[in-house]
């Protein structure tokens, strides 16, 4: 450890603390159930599991700071050569709410060094996955992201937006995973200067999280729904893991390259359903959902 | 097409019915329904699903005979240098039985040729995922297995088998997907005899489906069981999902090529659930299941 990982690992601990108690508060009885690890080779980390709430069907909320020899894998995945050292922390969410009305939400902030900071750099985003897309709820969802990154510079909002936009498009389906929100990796920060400002934008976003999302829960986790609904977010969670276990990188780079896979996998859906060919009924809301995953859309009004 | 692809061709529709008749027998109301499609590159398909049955939550059978110019990555990925032209046909089988102590099953018996022929192959195999290892039912279906490959060669059978272990060998998980069966792939037939040869074997795998599998469903498709039983099954389902997703060859080639979606994901299972780091209590029926899927069991008592 030196000062800057020393740092970024106690803000993520933090981070994590302040949201799982976030999280509790819409929770009457349920509580997060905290696993502590160690990974073999150094580091460890804090995996939190919510299951079967009044409002969080499953939640993974994990903080981890890893480090040691950069695995040969992950090496030749980094573009790192013939390796070396690596430390790597982050906080990780992914929250699969009860009620269809409420969306999937997914956070991962992180930060690495290789060689002990001869690189360094920052990574993380915020994205949204309603089961039914809300243009209002897009639009405050949006518009929180875009109000936590405009003290950065105007041009970071659109710039992460696209970025999310690119990552979260899921090839075999010709569809969105959910409405995006934004993206960003490898900040560099050789420079002092640029790894406080790196490092705040890392605590903004991770800050930010709870006012951009927790409004929705409010809104709409007492909504009424039926087996109908139950069963479009089965069949929507279905495509969430398929995006995950098939293109994600950080679950496809952590599964080969000995992460851990408990902590990895907690992003997976609690149920899921996979229907042979679903087409909605034209004009449904199901179908108005399919139509508004299509890439290019922009969330904030004008 | 030429003989050889049309003979394949001709019974591979063959195979595709009388595996739905065979399974078809499980079911006294529902029926598979049946999607023709066509590739927009040359060929097309028949995807047979069976949805929602007394015996099957989910059954698809798939058949295909494509061809056209190689895809760019599908040449790279079969080290076809600049590409050219190919033919590819075969039939693909995943059952998902509704009843947790009746196994899940694949099946898959394919042929390549390269450039009108000037390289040739056969593939394929079955294997068995039981959500309870029940070794009495192992021994009969490999036993069924050894029966129909030994008048190919005493040493089909052992190499088939290896082979297959190595193939559904989940390494995040570290575990094997089910309790195997046989597998082979690359069975080159550039000589006429070669070739009559291994389609005699690709008939023989085909036809040897039904007597190895069905014993299993009869046995035990009116088994009691409860809850208990029904979420191990869907947790069971999901490392199975997880196996095709991450690692099949089949399933992430085809993603991956611009194969067609809806048939590549037959194979996945109607409903499953994933549970942070599950544990079943020690001497319990689940427990046993994971012993028994650790690698390196043979299941023909000696």
């Amino acid at each position: 450890m030196n000062e800057r990982t020393e740092q970024v690992t106690a803000y993520g601990e933090l981070l994590q603390d302040a949201i799982c108690d976030g999280l509790e508060a819409f929770e009457p009885t349920v509580r997060f159930r905290e696993d502590r690890w160690e990974r073999p080779g150094g580091g460890g980390g804090r995996s939190r599991v919510l299951a079967d709430g009044e409002t969080f069907e499953k939640a993974g909320v994990g903080f981890s700071a890893v480090h040691g020899e950069l695995p040969e894998a992950a090496a030749r995945s980094l573009g790192a050569g013939d390796g070396g050292t690596f430390f790597a922390t982050g906080v990780s969410l992914v929250l699969h709410p009860l009620n269809p009305f409420v969306p999937i939400v997914h956070l991962n902030v992180r930060y690495f060094e290789l060689n002990g900071g001869a690189d360094r750099w920052f990574g993380g985003g915020i994205d949204l996955t309603p089961i039914y897309v809300n243009p209002a709820d897009a639009a405050h969802f949006h518009g929180s992201l875009k109000s936590l990154l405009d003290p950065f510079g105007a041009d970071r909002y659109p710039a992460y937006k696209r970025t999310c936009d690119e990552y979260f498009y899921i090839p075999h389906r010709a569809e969105m995973r959910g409405i995006g929100g934004i993206f960003y990796d490898h900040l560099h920060a050789v420079d002092p200067a640029d790894w406080q400002a790196h490092f705040a934008l890392m605590r903004a976003v991770g800050d930010g999280f709870l006012s951009a999302y927790a409004p929705l829960v409010a809104a709409h986790r007492a909504d009424p729904y039926g087996e109908r609904e139950r069963d479009w977010q089965l069949v929507r969670r279905g495509r969430y893991a398929e995006f995950n276990l098939v293109y994600d990188r950080g679950t496809t780079f952590g599964l080969r390259t000995g992460g851990r896979t408990e902590s990895i996998l907690m992003s997976l859906p609690p149920l899921a359903r996979w229907v042979y060919d679903v087409h909605p009924e034209p004009g449904s809301p199901e179908a108005d959902t399919l139509r508004l995953l299509q890439p290019g859309h922009d969330w904030i009004p004008a």
